[in-house]
């Protein structure tokens, strides 16, 4: 047998728009064109560690291209850090005879499927980061969704600033790299971008937003939820709990409103988009990113290119080994920020 | 002179999609129809007290129906508590030669309306207001948008919650009713719904919530801004300071989202939409219904029927006096919380 | 036994956004509150002709809430057009232990049920109509969603008018009464309206599209596929045949901006929405309205009220004979035609 | 003077979502970056022909972001098929002391900016076409939105599709390439996805249509109006007049159902999506592009790089020679439409 017979894919990891159009295209490539079995791993990595497993017929992937979540289901289990991680996973892989696994998934995810590749498990990747912070590609399916999402909530919050004459921070994911922000800023027409690539100065933001209100207009603060003032105290992130032990829902955005109203003497509102930005149905752009990935990857199995991961560059969609996925962070260059200052004012 | 000939109209009161629609209305309405001036006042009840007017003619109100806000501006002065407020008011309307007033807004601005009827100024009132909780109209224009934009949330925060295996606390607007949460909770499936008519037990949110757990899927809470729980400790709303003088973003969400987690053993996260349901270009439902307001209110100042508000009854609108407008809360009547319970499990 | 035990449901007639929040409103209230085994009927009416069925529980009506289209399938199959079709509906529903019908679906379908009541068939109603235009009820789900469609078409329609310097003709669905021209119409600021109440004069139309082009703005007209010029020769409608045998696309939409564009001089395109309007998710408002019928025939079943169909009166859902739910169509008012005028200039 | 101090801007040829965000950034930048002055040419070249000016400051481009059109207006008119167009061009700029042209266009507009460049206009370009068949540039702004719109119009009638067990037929934009059909056609999962760059086989396409039928699916059919048959009669494009002067509203479209029908048996309608996919406010992708290019088309302005264009290749925006926008029309790759086949069936 020259060629992988039996294929099971999983996806890890946090949720994405666009998990259920590579599933479906993966499955219909490989059973129409290639003459695959495809079979699904449910939860993500623990699916190969315990052997749960569903099956991908046409049928199965039907009516799912529009769908938010995953029909494989996910979870954040690393084999690594589970005993005999990479022996349970191989004697799923015989018992099941599997020949090859497609795993879709970020940082985590694909930084296990390069450990398995070296280990002899023959594996290509799919990546999937909202943030779009990975450097191996272009753009990740997911991102324009969050981004739609994220300039829908702007356009919203903007004659709500005016009518109640308030400046707004909008507080959008993007723990490591500002692209969210940026983007949605840009589309949104933001008058202040903080990424999390630079501190920022508290007292600069001020800056721009009394200017605005000297203009008559209402400012727009979009700011990622990884972004640290200079000079504030230290922030804590949503979800972290602070010194009484609550759980905080916003970290920095509810933070700078409050900063803003103190120091420009007007009135200041925070907004978390949260989940908001990462669930539902995805966006055309993310359709069509996340099939050509699912029909590449597919090709990539076919031709046994085994420690490869598929990426976008320019319109084409290329082959980059694994170990390179992970390797570097993509952060938004800080000219893009300064070049957005044009905008702001 | 048999009827009024100049009309002036303002907006007050917080952000509300479908105020644009209303001024476009009243405007076309007065100038082709009925051949009146119409002039605008800005920023709410501080128009007529400082003689803030604007020209509204054809040209000011095309291309505003699906905007978002108001173009009048709005503000919460209120005449009553400014000195010789309503002296101010009348002279104003003596000096710019305005025969009657039109007041576009909530329970605030038309009590003051009233107040000025009462005192033999020319006025006819709109209703508004986001929570839908005016007695004396069957819907208000801006409710049917916020529903629309509570759902997509809930729509998509839906993905998420299963992906991650997390129980999700969506808070909605709706400080003394819970029409939003309840619309919005029976539009997008929520597994719970809490309104601010009823304090809810903690416990019997939790056994809704395990319930769904079990069933293999994870559920949506949608609780009203103003709800509160009966066995819980006393809950922040969004806005007010804590003890430790922090500004809370969310009130009883967020509280509830980790209350959930404490007792169930379930992750669990509040998302808290705020400000993002109020703005931005309306639905096509409140621009009929802001629409019909507008060209019916204009009929009522054309025939000098003073005092008056235009409401929706059924597919009609009708007039009601100013002085019902303001005189009851219409909330959300208990059986229909509980009728929707045959959808949370 | 004093309570149907088994309750059959079918969906009869042309797709409608809603009919699975009925069908999941139906099934859940059912089995949760009334302890109701509830069996699907597959294609309309076919269903129980033919035995054709699905089980209905809580796991098939998960997820189906803001799905198009109708998990029951559909048809325009007539039992009364079918040898002994009635006998072989009874027969059916005693092979398999039926109680009680419930039919979703409009003219046709409650027309057909209305029939069976009367032949001692146990039979509720849930009435539906894109067009809206059952005298029984104030509104039916699906008719919000087409107006939203509606709306959004002509939003965008409307800069590409001004950009291209055309009259624009939007021809919208409504054979027999246009509410959805109507309400369309004033939510997407249109210039003309025109339903098919009343036949319509093209100079009329093309007075106004000349006023428009004056105030240097491009004229949008709105038109039902029912509306018939007065004065135009006999207009096809759409999917009807020509003289030559082809099958028409768009019907009096074509024809008129073809007259607009000869008579008046001004370039001027159709465009027609078709299908669109009637597929897909529903918005947020008929979602509710879908999921309180659903809830309501539900108690009618329990409580034995057959015969009977709910209905929309004002904010309640009321119950109404069948056979009054087709006695009427319910047309537009011709004054709300002529209050519209004043928004068209 | 070593820069240009005074900028006019234009937009040429059809409407497209992003070119008032184009305005928007060239002004901002312009103004608050190089100090320079914008203006505003009104309605595509007539402005530089006739002198047709606006100014553009930094409230002339307030709240354009999100809207369709341009506030500039467009045209069609061609300097180079008006007498002494060239010389009165010239003219206008010494005349208003214009610097610098900035002009916004597709093929036609930027052909004319060359051709002045090459008679020593100092311009520079912004590539605009809905239909992304530049080759000079990976991506368009407008073209995101187009497929945007065509996707949830394909969403929407999926659902009424398989109510009505019927074949759709989906006309999209795309004379000479099929980038919209292509990629509309994988968002919203298309069957068959038909472009003008291969004659297609309609027995080819009812084999599809027949095999989707057997599935029990009804099959959707995303055709470019550009498409040609290779076996059918010659088919009219939409918008030309038939043998009998009658203007066709969807040429291929409606031909296509039509022969879906009689050839198998399956009821097959066409939906011609027309004017709705190119107006209307962009998405955040395309306010994206179009800021960025806006941006960087005036800094190419004030290093004087005239003759020169803005272009995305990859993530980034670089300048290409204008001679070199126009030079070849960029077409789908055949292999695209073939990958795509594995999703048909």
């Amino acid at each position: 047998m020259s060629a992988a017979e039996r294929i099971g894919v999983l996806t890890g990891g946090g949720d994405c728009p666009g998990l259920n159009a590579v599933i479906r295209a993966v499955t219909r490539k490989g059973i129409e064109v290639h003459g695959k079995e495809i079979v699904g791993f449910r939860s993500g990595w623990r699916g190969p560690l315990e052997g749960l497993t569903m099956p991908l017929g046409l049928e199965e992937v039907e009516r799912i291209l529009d769908r938010g979540g995953t029909i494989l289901g996910s979870s954040r289990t690393n084999p690594y850090k589970e005993a005999d991680g990479v022996a349970r996973i191989k004697r799923t892989m015989a018992e099941q005879r599997i020949d090859a696994l497609l795993a879709i998934g970020g940082e985590d995810t694909l930084g296990v499927a390069n450990g398995l590749h070296e280990e002899g498990v023959p594996v290509v990747g799919v990546p999937k980061t909202i943030d779009n912070d990975l450097d191996a590609t272009d753009y990740t399916f997911g991102f324009d969704t969050a981004v739609h999402i994220a300039t829908e909530a702007i356009d919203r919050l903007r004659t709500t600033a005016e009518s109640h004459h308030r400046a707004l921070v909008v507080e959008v994911m993007g723990r490591h790299a500002g692209w969210i922000a940026l983007h949605s800023g840009l589309a949104g027409g933001a008058n202040v971008i903080l990424g999390p690539e630079q501190r920022f100065s508290v007292d600069w933001v001020c800056d721009w937003v009394t200017r605005r209100f000297e203009r008559q207009y209402a400012p727009i603060i979009v700011v990622a939820e990884g972004a640290i003032p200079q000079d504030g105290a230290e922030v804590l992130q949503a979800g972290e709990r602070d010194a009484f032990g609550h759980v905080r829902l916003g970290g920095v955005g509810t933070w700078l409103a409050e900063e803003i109203s103190q120091r420009t003497g007007n009135e200041s509102r925070a907004v978390v988009l949260g989940h908001t930005q990462r669930g539902g149905t995805p966006t055309a752009y993310d359709r069509v990113l996340a099939t050509r990935f699912g029909l590449h990857a597919m090709d990539a199995l076919t031709e046994q290119d085994f420690g490869s991961m598929v990426a976008l560059r320019g319109t084409e969609i290329v082959r980059v080994p694994l170990a390179e996925a992970t390797a570097q962070l993509k952060t938004v260059p800080l000219h893009r920020y300064t070049e957005a200052q044009a905008l702001f004012g």
